[in-house]
């Protein structure tokens, strides 16, 4: 079982471990709650996929997609987009995943799943939900830190929620 | 304690690990977010006991609740019945529990507990929340693997959401 | 690196475990799920800080708070009014945390921090969140258990939501 040698990791062989992996969400999660947005992108890798996209057309097979970038530059791009518009000012956003779930691994590469509640705080207003997504993701050694290979958030939704303008 | 024993199953004994019922849960929601709704009832003994109930009438004691299945039998019935109406087709359910609890030991069987928000969106509109409940899980080694002997899912209501027609 | 000393505790010398954190919290939130105010000031210490505080106030390093405690009396004093008032009669709470990540120790403190999403369900009206915060803990070990040295909920929002006046 794939878990089992997970756990385990050989030192000096890069193996991933569980707690690796619960560390790596930890500070990604944190990051983005905290608005280090010119941090986000050092979570992927260079080659990297990273992509928000609509449950139905995912389970369509369509790739047609809310957000989607190819690289780590192009998340750079995002970033530099978003913080000079300034549109994060009035709102707050706080995440809340639950526990990811190791589904296999593939040449080194770690796949994950877990859900992801994004919730919404408008400066006086109640805080809503804006996305209830899953998450598929695959996690690689990279430079000496664990970084996302690809990153796949798939939400509950046909609409395009303004949120989206902000990582998930 | 009963969890430090949990931590260290005897091998061939069938003792219940903290791994294997973070699996339990991670498999079982799995399929309910994906509506692989045949597969929901194999996560139960044949004589299982499954009840959704109001916390009204779980704190005071009363049986009375919004559904009730005494075996596998019933869940299967559950389940025909549901993907005969397709009443799930146009919208998305999403569950996001909290971290099992092991709050006791009785002959074999480990008691949990956590909470559970269940999320749901229909489509082009908001996601909300459905139901915020806790579960009080009995689980069993059967089979070869584990089961639910018994599944209280208790919550915060007195009404009886649309959604109950779905498995929690 | 700190979470690795945590995982192997020094018998008899009173280092903290991650599985002991996680028992503090599963313990802390049931008690207030299940509306026991009676035990909730036993999870601190005797000269702790318990702090509600909205994020803006927080980030901009105002200590300007919704509720704050300055000892455990304190704590229980707040228990008495509620308890007399009877407030929380028609409703329930809720409370749905992210697992706790360990961010530091301090002389044999632990400090944490977590997302908690607090639901909220009136009778005969669908939940909703009544609060979404991060929470940054001080736990030690005090009299044979873990208690909070610290707690500082900081929510994402400048209102005082109604339900401040039960504890978080």
């Amino acid at each position: 079982m794939s878990t089992t040698i997970l756990d385990r990791p050989v030192e000096g062989q890069g193996a991933i471990s569980r707690d690796e992996i619960r560390d790596l969400y930890d500070a990604y999660y944190a990051t983005l709650d905290d608005v280090r947005l010119h941090d986000w992108p050092e979570f992927f890798i260079e080659n990297c996929l990273y992509r928000v996209i609509p449950r139905e057309n995912y389970e369509a097979g369509y790739t047609l997609c809310t957000m989607q970038a190819e690289s780590r530059g192009m998340l750079k791009d995002r970033v530099t987009g978003l913080t000079r518009t300034q549109m994060y000012a009035p709102r707050y956003y706080r995440r809340f995943p639950t526990a990811p779930r190791i589904v296999g691994e593939e040449g080194g590469a770690v796949l994950t799943r877990h859900n992801l509640l994004l919730v919404q705080t408008l400066i006086d207003k109640p805080s809503d939900i804006v996305m209830a997504a899953v998450c598929h993701d695959r996690i690689v050694r990279d430079g000496g830190r664990l970084r996302f290979a690809e990153r796949i958030v798939v939400f509950d939704s046909e609409m395009v929620p303004n949120s989206l303008v902000y990582p998930a």
